[in-house]
């Protein structure tokens, strides 16, 4: 393997992904959560790094554990699935993590689908701190079509407003496809991710216009302005901004879980993690008429590639995928510190 | 009532909806539609034009009438409903439109709503060349949150591609609210709506930025150049464009309806209607925990308008509604005369 010319500015190490799991199962379990919890958490964020998708990835170890050393949210909750109706299954979350409340009422919410042809999974009670297509992409891979919304906290402006109020309220979609990985995407109704935000600011990089305004409702190309009293802006103006709301509407009053601008976590310095709700939509696409779903999904993405698309959403996570399982996860050597010492190894 | 510095220009005539209905009932029965599809597409119609969405109003007619004339719809289909799980319902609209397929399928599809917490609509082989709010505000009336998505017609160009694929492929979305109208939006997944570029073009007025490209591939406000040869882009970037094509998996590859690209009207000249597919969810929110849906989706209202917002989506449809009920519908003459000889009156 060639030394790439970053790896000359910031040396860097590889690390195989069943490693990288075990490390961050390692700080979960020694902030304070149960053995269910970490593993849950360990497997999304490695995921993510290991798919390239740094800024839910190991980007948030750190706040992770100052989250659980807050107090503000449960790490051993043990989440309450309670079903419904023939396609309506609940959670609650017990103030703990989303994805061992998606882990838990999955097999549940899968039957539904399948037999039901369509089945809803309501999280209430509950803190996402990580990417959404991990939630999403599972559900492909055996065949059914999966949508995801979150809410999260303030911070990004309703378009025609003056101060924020929603969050970055991803949506999250995938379906499968015949012969290649399931088509999924996973996009923040605000114009960037909260992430991306904190790692431009990090880098003491710029942001491209129309991404957030400063703390007195100006534009701001400044991520540290954005973050320090400033908000973001919805994506696509007055379309993100309703789509935004929609998330709000089906994450959290649907769920029964806080809005975005519900929460006080102002007792608990160093809390991160959003309080909310998530709603998964779950669908079984043999219900349909007509030729086998994946051929048709399969069928779309070659037309798009005929019109002279290059790439997908998903593929850049794909190629990256496949180099971090071949060569190992790259971390930067700084970093990979970092996480040791909060594994206290 | 005084008369509008508008009026001066063009003159107007004030007819009841009632009328305006009738109107348009006689239009589409003289052209070969059954009375069911008539009376169906009748009140859709009107109801955008008393509600002041003008692209998807009157402005319509002439486009539906050379499409019936044309011999590429059937204006006489039977919609045929099949029961095909618990919470799954598909409809083939025998090369008919749309509102009549959903009408035929509505009663079963809120039954199963209700029963299993969520239910699916899958309408194939139909024909939609409305606004879609009003598919899907009649839920939110009766207490329920909808989605609808429908596929269209080859005109918009993935984001990162060269040549035109998707549809407009609007996205609609319904929740009830306590003390207030419903909460309802409908955006097209592209920069514009079509027909909004058919009234800038009619207009000679131009465009903003972003929404389209000429028969070159480059970037133009001519919404003529969009039109002939040309494209419109999708609104958002890379994010309208994912949602554009989850847009038509679900409309087109889950119902077993075509891709807004697959359908070949060149043997009708004069036909205007995609001929796709269209996809509805219905989710029954008392099913959620916590506080009743509704008076929740009140409380996200007050906190937008907490935060300056000064209208929110459908605003201006309701404001005009009233004041349409009150004065009656405004139309040109010029067009009422139009409308009128059409019906042959």
């Amino acid at each position: 393997m060639s030394v790439s010319p970053l790896a000359v500015e910031t040396p860097q190490e590889h690390l195989s992904l069943e490693a990288l799991v075990t490390l961050l199962e390692t700080i979960f379990l020694r902030h304070g959560t149960s053995a269910e919890v970490a593993r849950s958490l360990a497997q999304n964020c490695a995921a993510a790094e290991r798919d390239g998708a740094h800024s839910h990835g190991v980007f948030r170890i750190p706040g992770y554990v100052s989250t659980l050393k807050s107090g503000w949210v449960n790490g051993k909750a043990v989440p309450v699935v309670e079903d419904v109706a023939p396609a309506f299954v609940r959670v609650d979350a017990g103030n703990g993590f989303a994805q061992p409340a998606l882990a838990a009422a999955r097999a549940l919410l899968v039957e539904k689908a399948r037999h039901a042809g369509i089945a809803i999974l309501a999280i209430r009670n509950s803190h996402h701190f990580a990417a959404l297509w991990p939630d999403v992409e599972p559900f492909a891979e055996e065949g059914l079509v999966a949508l995801s919304v979150v809410n999260s906290m303030t911070c990004v402006v309703p378009h025609g407003a003056d101060r924020p109020l929603f969050g970055t309220n991803p949506i999250a979609f995938a379906a499968p496809q015949a012969a290649g990985d399931p088509i999924v995407f996973d996009l923040a109704t605000s114009a960037i991710a909260h992430g991306d935000v904190q790692i431009a600011a990090r880098k003491g990089e710029r942001l491209p216009p129309g991404m957030g305004v400063d703390g007195l409702g100006q534009p701001t190309d400044d991520p540290k302005a954005i973050l320090e009293g400033g908000a973001l802006l919805p994506f696509g103006g007055h379309k993100g901004s309703a789509l935004s709301m929609m998330v709000e509407l089906l994450a959290a009053a649907l769920t029964g879980g806080n809005f975005s601008f519900e929460f006080d976590w102002s007792n608990h310095p160093g809390a991160k993690t959003p309080w909310t709700g998530q709603l998964l939509i779950v669908i079984d696409p043999s219900k349909g008429a007509g030729q086998n779903f994946a051929e048709r999904s399969q069928e779309l993405i070659r037309q798009m590639h005929g019109v002279g698309l290059k790439r997908l959403p998903g593929d850049r996570r794909h190629r990256q995928r496949e180099k971090s399982l071949r060569e190992g996860v790259t971390l930067d050597v700084a970093e990979l510190k970092q996480l040791r010492e909060l594994a206290g190894l």
